[in-house]
């Protein structure tokens, strides 16, 4: 089994972007600058953003952390935002999900600048991701992919399952591989045979939230398993797959932590990057 | 075999369309206005413009074709589309495809009013498509869903497999049906076995634009078919299904013609009637 390293993968590509950073900073005198909105005191998001900060950081991005209290009103995320958008020195912005119920993240998110949404979260930037159009990717799901190339996987032609739906990860992920050439298939909870897809799958991507759920008896031997998953168990962090056993059958697998997350985090980081050079471009026009 | 049969929905749902037309009309005074933009005499277009126009005029929409040579330039055709948005009695509009290489058909699509875009091809409602929001749906997605609807089909649960990833027919009509609860998985061109995937599907949805690309031997019995394409054979209109043959296996079936192109028409007005009731709405504001 060829371990599907993330954190190393990302902290070579990370260490590239520095450079590429540091160059761009030398000609035009301004760094990349990301704003991260946090809403509230989720220790998970917490630690998100706090990776997110330390690897901006590292890279030579200027990020800023604006965290609000979970009595926050819209208007006031909404000034926040308006702000922000007006800012020179922001190229990217990200709300880190979730915020707090009497908030609406969609509305929110919909508010950032399309050309600051280092999330692609953006309703015009996920309309574009729908067309097959140049955007921002989703960082998940763009991590994932820069991962399997670094590993030269190509998906084309392959039967590549994707377990769960969402908008962030499972949805994007199965447009990129299906615009990759893969034949995609979406597993959910209302899948009525799990383990039937699963195990025909030669990519398997598993994002559904749940400790462990695939185990090796659905995986097809020689698969390639990406565990998009982080569980909290008994103080630990799990994936979604079960790694012992999954690891005795996949051909390829990512562990957690240290697999798929890096990689989003580089995906972010790149984002930002690439928004910046965007805006350096424009306001040279 | 249950034969879906898409032109007695669709005329029992235009009448219906047309007692809710006649009833705003009488309120409101004023009837939905439905624009048609055509460019270039290509014949298959004209006739499916002639067919939405004859559609238009039994239910009550006031349409106008506003027809275009082929060597019309871009600014010319923009000028055209923001002329529309802003009259106050066009409630819906659409740009016939396909048009001539020399325009970009999706920035054109784009520059149609968002609340004016009949077929749901602009970016931002397919960023809502994506996102699982209200929004204004592509026609021949909503008209296979309101097929499947009117004979009790409901897909929740099934493994729903579409045939083509196109951003107007295959990859919409994925999403909703994964929406509803499908199990989804998308072939195209580079799957490496086709016949594998579709006699896996309780529910198939052919898109390919390949005349009788799908036999008996590569639909499950029992399954229920829908047939998007329309291919011409030997001077007669045949589907992606070989009809004669599926229609031995399948449990359900649309035929060519008369099955999903009269839903699409059907679903092209009441996009068109939705967008006018909202209008009205707006108006009052």
């Amino acid at each position: 089994m060829i371990l599907l390293d993330g954190r190393k993968v990302a902290s070579e590509r990370n260490l590239q972007l520095k450079d590429k950073i540091a160059q761009a900073v030398a000609v035009h005198g301004r760094e990349p600058g990301l704003a991260i909105i946090m809403i509230g005191d989720n220790p998970a998001s917490l630690s998100y953003v706090k990776g997110k900060g330390k690897a901006s950081a590292l890279v030579g991005i200027k990020h800023e952390l604006h965290q609000l209290p979970d009595t926050v009103t819209e208007d006031e995320v909404i000034a926040l935002i308006e702000k922000l958008n007006q800012d020179p020195t922001v190229d990217g912005m990200i709300l880190q999900l979730p915020i707090p119920d009497h908030l609406d993240d969609a509305k929110l998110i919909d508010l950032i600048a399309r050309e600051k949404d280092a999330d692609g979260f953006h309703v015009v930037n996920q309309g574009y991701l729908y067309q097959k159009k140049p955007t921002t990717k989703p960082a998940t799901p763009k991590g994932i992919m820069t991962l399997l190339s670094a590993y030269d996987i190509n998906p084309k032609g392959m039967n590549a399952v994707i377990v769960g739906r969402s908008n962030i990860v499972g949805f994007p992920i199965a447009r990129l591989l299906m615009d990759a050439g893969a034949t995609i298939t979406i597993c959910h909870r209302q899948t009525k045979d799990m383990a039937y897809h699963t195990k025909q799958a030669d990519l398997l991507v598993v994002s559904a939230g749940r400790a462990r759920l695939v185990g090796a008896d659905m995986v097809k031997p020689g698969a390639i398993v990406v565990d998009v998953g982080v569980n909290r168990v008994d103080d630990k962090l799990v994936g979604d797959v079960d790694f012992e056993a999954v690891k005795e059958v996949a051909s390829h697998l990512t562990p957690v932590p240290k697999g798929v997350g890096p990689m989003t985090i580089n995906a972010l980081l790149e984002n930002t990057y690439e928004l910046y050079m965007e805006h350096l471009v424009a306001n040279k026009v």
